[in-house]
């Protein structure tokens, strides 16, 4: 069966979506005449930009984090493709306001390439700017090898993190090892039970049998490393907790905030569900956990499927995490 | 194929959501201790109450709609079923801190016949206590017979704004006048593309064919009224809003918010595409939008679809609606 998605001309869909999203939150954001950016309406002087890059089709990643308290500008791509390094350069000098600009990169081939060309352009031009590697995907890559890893749904925590911390202020060094810091302190695992269908082609973007979830599924339908066959909440969070704690390790005693990302078509109801699993799970072992985050966040079309993603908090990490923001897509 | 939710056991599959919302929410809502209610945390004296009845199965709708300047308090039936007498009127009493307590009543059998009695009742025990049926479906009666219609998604225009406006102090009378005038200022129409399941059988909840969708299915699947052929999002916007508009109607020089509501596996992406276009069907008719409500509030497990809704508003209307609340489930 061929999709039925709302859209138009497949090949306008990024732009229709832009259109859209412009016309909504125009209070707020806007779009680089010139470019392929989203903005923030007024930027305030006196504080480092925060800027990322990322292929649509993840809505409302990343165009729904710029906001107050999260990001500057996103520079966006076509359907699952990275944008190319002229736009990651337009965001940042765009968000640039003389207080140099911190460029995170979520663990993608094109990403990467394109988000470092972009820094050096910067650079050259006198833009003090900065670019930090996010991984959090433990499926990816095995302990150790933490830097292999892809950047999935635990990135929001960056996004959220460090945009309140900018905001605050701080010198771009200080940014930049925030920012490394919540990377380093997050680890994130996805499971799959239904593929989403590409809005180009109308076609499942790939195939998972009947009566299996896939264990470790990228937010493009990279292979995932393991199956198991479908189970309860409980036992699918019991396997996934316990892999995110012994990787980092979350240890006792330890406070941590979660996201229980919804891939797509997976409904608000099984996230409260599996958010109760998770929770009980962590209480058992002396874990905390401070406001969650329960929602669709960073989607693969209507995927079926949870990214679970933990972050250790500190107390200065709680107070940024719990600040208030109007990007459109984030709520807590 | 069945099902592949993240759920546990089927029978307590309410009870599940609901201990995972309250976990994760518990800094501003709780659940009653002897009843299916979901309220505040912390009640303002001085303010009359606002509480609505709804079947489980539309998360975030309406646990995820309790919170400052939205709804005092929510009692909550099984899977698409509404809530019984005696829930409602513990939702009324503990919502009533003295000026009294307004029922919304989504239009459907069950909800309308269990708060008439929990109203009754209330009013037996000197609560000061006044129903307002919402009915804003526009597929499911004919134009002059809008009392027979169908509550669906543009009842979230009611709590935002009667909320809002419950929260400033005002009169039982004059809030129940103030719903009043929302449910009768608002038109809603539904299309869906692709059934939900359903979470205690794990089996669709009933068949749409392949290139069909179809005009003016209910919440809870509904017949429709018409079928059309799967098309662009330009064709299915000007369908829909050509039938709300002649149906209030709405009028040039009209002020309106809108809610492009997601049924459930209808992406963020699709959601914009499709208010771009309703947007700009909107402005060639001279009528104006304020900031709309774009996301999945209402939803019928993972249905494929989108409720369109229209609320006409005055000065203070726009004011109550744009108000920031801590509900979970709702941003704009």
């Amino acid at each position: 069966m061929k999709s039925k998605k709302f859209i138009n001309d497949p090949d306008n869909i990024v732009e229709d979506t832009i259109e859209g999203f412009i016309n909504a939150y125009g209070d707020r954001i806007k779009k680089l005449s010139n470019s392929d950016v989203i903005i923030r309406k007024n930027l305030e002087k006196g504080k480092v930009g925060l800027v990322i890059g990322n292929g649509s089709g993840h809505e409302p990643a990343c165009i729904g984090f710029v906001g107050k308290n999260m990001l500057t500008a996103n520079g966006y791509g076509g359907i699952f493709a990275a944008p190319g390094p002229d736009t990651l350069y337009d965001a940042i000098e765009a968000a640039d306001t003389g207080e140099g600009v911190c460029v995170l990169i979520s663990n993608h081939a094109g990403d990467v390439i394109n988000s470092k060309m972009a820094i050096d352009m910067a650079q050259d031009d006198d833009i003090n700017c900065e670019g930090v590697i996010l991984y959090d995907d433990i499926a990816s890559s095995p302990k150790g090898q933490e830097e292999e890893r892809r950047g999935t749904a635990g990135t929001l925590f960056s996004y959220k993190i460090v945009g309140s911390y900018a905001e605050e202020g701080h010198s771009l060094e200080k940014v930049v090892k925030m920012a490394k810091k919540v990377r380093d302190n997050t680890r994130t695992l996805t499971v799959a039970t239904v593929p989403g269908t590409s809005p180009i082609t109308g076609y499942k973007m790939f195939e998972i049998d009947d009566d299996e979830i896939e264990i470790g599924m990228g937010v493009h339908g990279e292979a995932a490393a393991h199956t198991m066959k479908i189970s309860t909440a409980e036992e699918i969070a019991k396997v996934m907790c316990e892999r995110l704690i012994e990787d980092k390790p979350y240890l006792e005693g330890d406070e941590i905030t979660v996201i229980v990302n919804g891939c797509g078509q997976t409904t608000y109801m099984e996230l409260l569900i599996f958010y109760n699993e998770v929770q009980k799970i962590l209480n058992e072992k002396g874990i905390k956990i401070y406001k969650p985050a329960i929602g669709n966040f960073i989607t693969t079309q209507e995927m079926g499927g949870i990214a679970l993603g933990f972050c250790k908090l500190d107390d200065e990490m709680k107070k940024m995490w719990a600040k208030e923001t109007d990007a459109p897509g984030f709520n807590i």
